[in-house]
């Protein structure tokens, strides 16, 4: 198990205040009424960024801010490359964002908006990561891994805090999981606080990478499939050094979803709930509308992680496009 | 002038504690470009009713039951309906909403999920209001006006506190403008604390009563057009007491704005700011983006004012783009 403490933790916070978002926690009427208990919805939606990545971006590039280092380096082009853009601006450091040359414009634009110094190289994910530890190597870079990394972890977790703080008597504690980042952060403050809490962690079925290393009781490499929780996919890394034995001691459930469940996830978001979300924050929702979450006769807490969804894919959903 | 005092809105905020949210107040990167200065939306769509009339709604109830009062009554089937439901049943006191016999199903069905006593009167909104007026002579009800009335003013006020004390140097706030408690109760707050504040409001072409009264000086008489910002429809009462002299002493500019605008503003909402958002609560980003707001130097903050969008208009508004 890792070193991280609750001290940590509540050290992220100050960091990161005034830079994310201590985001509501708002009931759902038309979810209450399914679940027969109150549950309630953590808006990671409303970050900055579009999602609860700039929590742990913001935690770790303030520690290597202290630390004296001044250029950070990430692969990713999705949320996290997003967070570490965002984070990097706000303190006033260098972000370089390596990528494949396959990579779409209007990602690369998204990140070259926030400010970031975008680097091509090679023609796949692997070629830009290989930049990247390039520039770690040999221009000093540090890098920012997307999950597995203690300061990161620290940033998700005050999630957590918040949670319990606003609802001290949540039963269960339903969150996306993938690499499982924020998974491990939140169960980490959560169970710190209340021992008993549940906590489950919803996956797509296709490709995930966490739920088959969990059966396997170690890493394994799992073929990246498409999905609508596209946020979900990638491996956990067969080093994993934090998040594997984490997630491990402290999951209660996992439950796995097909695609038709994250769609109607996604639908009951903008119907209901008014919320425009990506495949990834919809899961908590679906897996709750499947009858997958079982009630422990108390409050349910459901984390919406991000709304970075590509729109006409959610027009398509919705039945607009 | 009214005889609101500022403490009146601390006590406001003090009874709604925990019953409305303390709505974010999120930076709009979109907006911001536009702008050329920060541009930040206060979230009223993420109160549990869906728009800011819990505030008021609560305030007035809760000053009700302290009084020992414990049957309220209104004859609003919108926001303000659905909001005196939410808080009578939080406060654990009776409410009825009078409607005609026209009013649509799901509108019904709606306030009697909220747990309201449905009273089906006549075949007009004036048929409704007559009924309430009854119960409030014949059955002791107390009548929660949807505008006019300090309590609801003091309650929507506290949206001003959050507002200064969230960003104190906040230059222009772009408030929805109605019947003008929502305003009224903004600009006073907000004045009170930074006199220099500009208050500006935002109402449809068709059918702006309070814009028409500012006009001639005195409440006027408009007729009631279709239009995408229903929820800014409906007269501000020839015996207006509080908010046409405080609308008037408060604000520094109006805009109107035609439908294609409010249109773009509830599309621009679901693209940009990943929210879905009624037409009323769009005004203030479609001004913006006519670029009517006239930029002071300094942060804008504008308020969006609920989520409460027949969806099928939402879908047809969104594909139409």
């Amino acid at each position: 198990m890792s070193a991280l403490t609750l001290a940590d933790v509540y050290r992220a916070r100050q960091r990161i205040e005034g830079r994310a978002l201590v985001t509501p926690l708002v009931q759902s009427m038309a979810l209450s009424r399914v679940a027969g208990v109150p549950v309630h919805l953590k808006l990671e939606t409303l970050q900055p960024t579009g999602s609860f990545k700039l929590r742990g971006a913001t935690n770790a590039l303030a520690q290597i801010a202290e630390e004296g280092c001044t250029r950070v380096v990430t692969a990713s082009t999705g949320n996290h490359g997003r967070a570490v853009a965002h984070a990097a601006r706000a303190l006033g450091i260098e972000a370089a964002v390596c990528m494949s040359s396959l990579v779409p414009q209007n990602k690369v634009d998204a990140v070259a908006a926030l400010g970031a110094r975008v680097v091509i190289a090679g023609k796949s994910q692997d070629d830009a990561q290989i930049e990247a530890q390039r520039l770690v190597r040999e221009e000093g870079y540090a890098f920012v891994p997307p999950f597995d990394d203690e300061r990161v972890i620290a940033g998700q977790a005050t999630i957590g805090l918040e949670i319990l703080e606003a609802l001290p008597d949540a039963a269960s504690i339903v969150v996306p999981l993938s690499g499982g980042g924020l998974f491990s952060g939140i169960a980490f403050a959560a169970k710190h606080i209340r021992r008993d809490v549940k906590m489950i962690g919803v996956s797509m079925e296709r490709g995930a990478a966490m739920h088959a290393s969990l059966a396997a009781g170690k890493p394994v490499f799992v073929d990246e499939l498409e999905t609508l929780a596209d946020s979900l996919g990638g491996g956990i890394g067969l080093d994993n050094r934090h998040t594997f034995t984490m997630t491990r001691d402290l999951i209660d459930d996992v439950v796995l979803l097909d695609e038709v469940s994250i769609a109607r996830g996604i639908v009951h978001a903008y119907r209901e709930e008014r919320l425009v979300v990506e495949g990834a924050a919809a899961v908590g929702m679906a897996a709750l509308l499947d009858g997958a979450i079982e009630s422990q006769g108390g409050p349910i807490v459901i984390v919406v992680s991000g709304s970075n969804i590509d729109i006409e894919t959610h027009r398509r959903l919705i039945g607009a496009a």
